[in-house]
């Protein structure tokens, strides 16, 4: 099993911490939190490594065969809010980001909170939730 | 201080390990061993905290203007052979790289070793290292 330790400088290199609004016809936007890394897909076993350390995300094959010179790529990706609240949000609170994402986490977890208020669910939270990722 | 678990991990995904050949006129290429981390200038402090617990490498400001769209970067350098020996070999020899970085580092590994006995220095050990490269 890695170290937790190892996991947080890899994310912290390679890591991403997004929050993304999804079109919903007339109704409000859908807001999602996704923790993803994506790396090249012969670096694929590091990602199952830290999938069984975080214990959570799924891996999926990218092949982005109609870029010339890019090789088919891995990523792991954890966008299931459960996993994210209970698993991602919490591990990286115990062994912290040290670079610049940590910032990019500290919105997250907002955002999060948001969420689990349910404020996400009017429009007066999707506001908020604007104003936090800009 | 940073934990080694973390550098490990952060190196894992940002850093380079390479073998390079100067050319020196008439004579047998120069060889250097090079290790090396570059990110975008906002995250210069993470590198000054990696700088201080491999203790050594120096960083270098990068500024790309001339590519549109690049921010200007920093880079952490090791280039000092006896850094390289002494300190940056045994760091990641005691704890070791998980990715396939590690692949990398073990050609680099091998060239410190024909470095060390002076092989560098005749044209054999110069094919060598070329076919360890390879």
């Amino acid at each position: 099993m890695l170290n937790p330790h190892y996991v947080v400088g890899f994310v912290d290199g390679e890591g991403c911490f997004s929050i993304t609004f999804n079109k919903n016809g007339d109704r409000l936007p859908e807001v999602r939190l996704i923790f993803e890394i994506e790396l090249r897909e012969d670096d694929r076993e590091i990602l199952e490594k830290i999938q069984e350390l975080l214990d959570c995300g799924r891996i999926y094959h990218l092949d982005y065969a109609r870029y010339a010179n890019w090789r088919p790529h891995v990523k792991l990706k954890v966008s299931n809010f459960k996993d994210i609240s209970e698993k991602i949000i919490p591990f990286f609170q115990k062994y912290p980001l040290q670079a610049k994402k940590s910032l990019q986490f500290e919105k997250f977890c907002q955002v999060a909170e948001v969420i689990r208020r349910k404020e996400h669910l009017a429009a007066e939270g999707i506001e908020r939730i604007r104003k936090i990722k800009a």
